[in-house]
């Protein structure tokens, strides 16, 4: 998974861009990094890490001078981990500098790459976003047309800031998989991943980029707006997992904040578990704490915030041996004693994937006292990997896609299991505006929107 | 503010207290260090930054051998902030290598050092701390009796750890103003800030140690345990603010988890509210949370979360201009305007000091639509400084100190103003042991439970 | 200029690469890289800086596993500094993978880079060498025709060291404008930009890589070795100045050392300048330093190394303000008093490029007590800049394309100024085989060997 | 080894005593510091490893502002390498704030640091210098008598600088071990361990700081000068083996300079060696290198250099494996093939400490063709450790302590094997100034100069 941001017309460009990616780090943590153009040539500044720590006051202020940017936070899916495949990708072609930065995942990346290599084409990155830029530099005609011809030939899905000159384009897929927002602050338009980056910086959330749209804005105006291309069930079909898990809970989708959606996935489990008795209900920090406060407001149990997070612990901390057992789970998340000790206990949490976390979460749940625990999750059960930019795992490490939901009940040690059914989920996310056809739910389905090409 | 801990008779005596100052590390971000011993020559290793950036997996296991270890976490409060002040600090002297860290504030530091000077001391660090060191190696005796000596001398507050050869020994002063834990993990004893640090590493939380106490622990053995002063009033004033706000909400004081203490807090501020009329009641993340959580379970008014906190934003960010306005404060804490858009609301936050983060946030919540505000703090006005150890800041800065209620409800643009009665907040924090007169109160009434002498 | 290396064959072949790398440092002290294959997946490690800090063990035995290997230390000529232009670049196209290391400067770049962007290639880097990896990426046939084919749409100064799977293939301009050896060390080929890397890791000097010829060499076998272009002059044309000051001393050219070629233009220095009296000659560290010697066996004058070399002080020293006039100079070079106090100076040099750097040593000496100076250089004044990977400034800050040697002395405040006649320079560095028509002399006399495009 | 300077009433005492150590740093690698005071409190600044890398711009300027500094170079003997160690050591005592910088070894160390912990002294470093700022702290008097006091209850060797306030202080030990010198530039005074630092800086070499002397300076006034202490026998013993091999060949030593007792130590080598026919001399760089010229003035054999030294290498590359034998040894230093190949040669160095590197270097220049080798050391056979400051290995790693000349020869493998007489030592040393008697040459001979305890 990958956010994006891109600002024009503006002074504060650099520093704009660099706090949108901060409100856009849980997209990605692994490597950020900024384009700039409009006043100088243009530079690209991009390193692995965290976005306040790569980018400072005198890097924003003194190294990225310009009116135009673009930025990328990285979480990998598709290609390898390191500096080189950092975006925004900055090249030159006949078209002049142009960079790009894209969320999201090509899908005939290898078929398209094929025919590249036999024009001559070099590749200096494994991402698969270095073909869209093979394709517009071999592109003619205006800058749109340049673009929209390239991203017809492009299957999967992508959202995508392109930066040339001062120019910001934005662009989606016809799918409109991976989302993406078009937004304005004062006399700069802004595009982001999410809506909650354009509001933080102080700007005005006006619509979502069209699937299959491409936008062109320059010097604060919006020079060119297109659908380029639609797909063939002509339908939209948004991931619905960014609203289960990815997004910012203030971000705005279909018509309502991610908050409310999640309130309202808990809302529907409190009806589905009707029938089961419990002292609390509370969340697994911090994706499943909006749906546990809709499911007490339903079903009148209890809230509780029985756990603990501790936001120092990262991800480079000493390997678990035996002896140390469950340090590394306690020490992010630990449970108030207090609180759990001989209660029978509603669990929420967003999804199961592997089920090894959730599995260590409730063990360390039951010697903390927990009398029974119902583990209630707002989403199906997961059975097929994605495709389109979340970096799931295959097929055989997925718990769901390989075992009945009484087994992994088993496997949990849990008194209950629960998933939100496909049907509610849908309605939870739809809510804002009664649209219940406009999302890919492949993933809990197997049913792909798209063809899929084998993947390497 | 610091954090301090100590484990003994453990192989694994780096690992775990690395994992404890992870848990401590809200209490100071500054500088963390771990001096060694049991095994090898006693060593130190320390920096300034986070635990989680100093302490990997190399420096564990390999450049930290021992089996007894201390160690601490700083936020500077009476010294200067540089690697000089980082603890523990080791020394050696007459009685061997000792090594010490420390939570608190020494009051009558300048008067010890001047008496120090004129013995022929001699001074590295700026930091209080070191008077005890000097004090350690001209007395004489048994290791107990030298360090019982020396801390008679010492006014003020402090918690302390200090290490020698095998031996951990923990300290706290007469008045007990610090906290400070005994637990016991299988064959190892755990000396700490905080029950949680003692909880996350896998032990069990024992007791408190008593104001006054020095207590010896060797191979697993308490050898020694003994109250080596009363303070005049022979009163234990511990600091209350640990409670509202500084201590982890899953430690243990006063035999409720500070958690509940927080829920009560939030409790009797709906008894004190009760005329106020909301919509919703919502936090200011985190400490907020469950005197919110308090509030509406006693209110009935519906709890929400309205504010997104962003854990990735540094302190670091570019400082805020007069175009960038409220950038840095909307980048950590953003509103959800669907929640407060068109509310009346009973905003609930721990404390007010300076008073301008608080304006921020109310100015924050009235853009994004809130109808009115009622902010409620879980504390009575802070009108007098802290000595003994939290870094609040003088007097002239505090805005309580020199403002009405009226006056502040007015500078905050708000529509009540309410502040926990100090009974209320009193009750909340000893619920647990019916115990009222145990507190340390004297940034709400201005009266100090020591003599205060002036300071540098 | 850059140096470059590569060996094949060899289990040793990231260790031993990187110890070329520091063999070639003073070719370039901006970046380093290294490009392994033959074992794992083709990688690149590469970072701005010295060979020294950028390659540890831990980096050549862990991280760069395989057994044919490129390296690159580079001095930025006609491209910016930064990681971005560091090489080898390491590429994919329809070939697979290949990595080049280019020393030289290719000066039809602008006009085929044109012709490329028109094809729809894209550039990531500023550098000329990237044209090249585009040409072998549309080229066709085996791989030495691929590289034959590529290459003779190349004009300029260009050794390469080029990488794919097991094979490692040299290639040099067919003027022969930078040096280029062929060496072997038991089963393997190793090919550099001189000699002495391959005799310090241990390896013997077999021959120079002729102008205009490419070797391919695989498992310690040369596969193919041909001529792929003739030059219009069917002249070689190697840049003399390697020998005035590039190369190490204990390099071979032309069947002789550059130590030895040195001495020589010491001895013919002395002949022209028989009637000059002096009490001692003595060296500017550490480039002149061999011309002294043979100067002083040729004119019986007493040899002095008057001035102490610091190796410490880097460039990043304070910037000279007035009143710290000499600092930066003497904390350099400094001249011993009692050498040169009261003495008539021949002072010997490689070359005077703009005059300052002389002009600032000559003011010390004369600080120092020398009476006379006579400065001596062992080549002809500078008058044209080069073209060919050498980076001199432009014309017009050529001290001698400016000014008659008349001015220059006086400017300098010398006695005399004596500058090596082109004649006796290229006899010294012919001497070891008596062919003397092989040099590029451009830059002492304005005729250059090829044309010259417009630089960008 | 140490390297110490100090500079007083100097608007630039920053950037003078940075640009000082870094022409001492050839004392010292491990670690440097400078304390700065006289505008504002005291600081000091000091990291590990090289002055150019720890010093830059940006902390001159702006972090070190004041008037008056001292500098330190480390290169550990006694105690333990790491940043605890790095000097000037700072304190506050009765006195104020002090900084002290050593260069030397304290015998009587352990003594007085039993002394010290009885009267509950507390120790941070485990250096040797540290107990001089105890018994400056625990004196009284006037500031002179104060250090005067101090210092006569010390024994070994110790130069220092020490400042206080605007007091630049130097004193050296009765015995004057190690150098140390006075100098001027402008109105500031400059006491330095070489006067090289003094003129580099662009100040005038004045005189050596006297054996048991203490010099006390303020606002560019000597305010004191006095003898405060004479040794047992009255007579002053300079280590002889600064000029052998520590002291840059551009600083004054009894009236010469280093470079003029190296020439001569080679021209005496010459007189013992008429029998030896050779066809070049040539030194091991850079030490041998003055000796060598010396040496061929003398018998009027050729001079050749026929190593070439790179000094890029640092110490931290790869450990040599047998397959990589003589890398590491020919990575520093080659052998010119051409120069030694067939030919019979007199190899001059400064001395053989452990034997090891010389039987490499040996052994590489008879890879190289060399036919004999004979090697002369401008120094007698090392036979005893050094107590006073150079960390010379212990008794049984000096080769010379343990096997007779013949024996040695015979494990170097070479053809002869001389060492310069002691009495020819002596008399290259103090040809400036005819006395003869003023040297420790207690390494040579056995015979110490001071009674030596054991030492921990």
């Amino acid at each position: 998974m990958c956010g994006i941001i891109g600002i024009e017309n503006n002074e504060n460009a650099a520093v704009l861009t660099s706090a949108g990616l901060l409100t856009l780090q849980h997209r990605g943590e692994e490597s950020a990094g900024i384009t700039i153009s409009g006043r100088e040539k243009m530079r690209t500044f991009k390193a692995m890490g965290l976005v306040s720590r790569i980018f400072n006051e005198e890097i924003l202020l003194n190294k990225l001078p310009g009116t135009v940017a673009i930025g990328h936070v990285r979480y990998t899916t598709s290609s390898k981990s390191s500096l080189i495949n950092a975006q925004p990708f900055q090249i030159s072609c006949i078209h002049g500098n142009i960079s790009v930065a894209h969320n999201g995942n090509i899908t005939n990346f290898s078929k398209i790459k094929e025919l590249l290599f036999k024009k001559g084409a070099i590749f200096n990155h494994t991402s698969d976003t270095e073909i869209l830029l093979h394709l517009i530099a071999m592109s003619k005609g205006s800058l749109a047309d340049i673009i929209a011809n390239s991203l017809r030939k492009l299957e999967g899905a992508f959202s995508l800031v392109i930066l040339k000159d001062r120019t910001l384009i934005g662009a989606r897929d016809s799918n409109g998989f991976r989302p993406l927002v078009l937004g304005k602050i004062e006399n700069s338009y802004i595009i982001s991943s999410e809506s909650a980056a354009v509001e933080v910086i102080g700007g005005k959330y006006i619509r979502d980029i069209k699937p299959g749209e491409i936008i062109v804005i320059e010097d604060g105006q919006i020079k060119k707006s297109l659908i380029y291309n639609y797909n063939k069930t002509k339908r939209q079909t948004s991931c619905i997992f960014e609203q289960v898990y990815f997004s910012r809970p203030d971000s705005i989708m279909f018509e309502q904040t991610v908050k409310e959606a999640r309130v309202k996935m808990g809302e529907y489990l409190a009806q589905q578990m009707k029938n089961i008795k419990a002292d609390i209900v509370m969340p697994v920090p911090d994706t499943g704490y909006f749906a546990a406060l809709g499911f007490s407001r339903t079903s009148g149990i209890l809230f509780e915030n029985g756990f603990i997070r501790n936001h120092y612990v990262g991800r480079s901390f000493i390997k678990p041996s035996q002896n140390l057992r469950n340090l590394t789970a306690t020490l992010k998340l630990r449970p108030i004693g207090e609180v759990v000790n001989g209660k029978e206990i509603i669990l929420i949490d967003d999804s199961i994937v592997r089920g090894t976390t959730s599995k260590r979460l409730i063990n360390v749940l039951k010697e903390a006292g927990a009398k029974k625990i119902h583990f209630a999750l707002s989403c199906p059960p997961i059975i097929g990997p994605c495709y389109y930019g979340i970096d799931t795992p295959s097929r055989e490490h997925l718990i769901a896609a390989n075992n009945s939901v009484e087994k992994i009940k088993k496997y949990l040690n849990v008194n209950s299991l629960i998933f939100l059914s496909l049907d509610n989920l849908v309605k939870a996310c739809s809510s804002g505006n009664k649209k219940s056809d406009v999302f890919c739910v492949a993933c809990f389905t197997g049913k792909y929107p798209t063809k899929i090409s084998k993947i390497a």
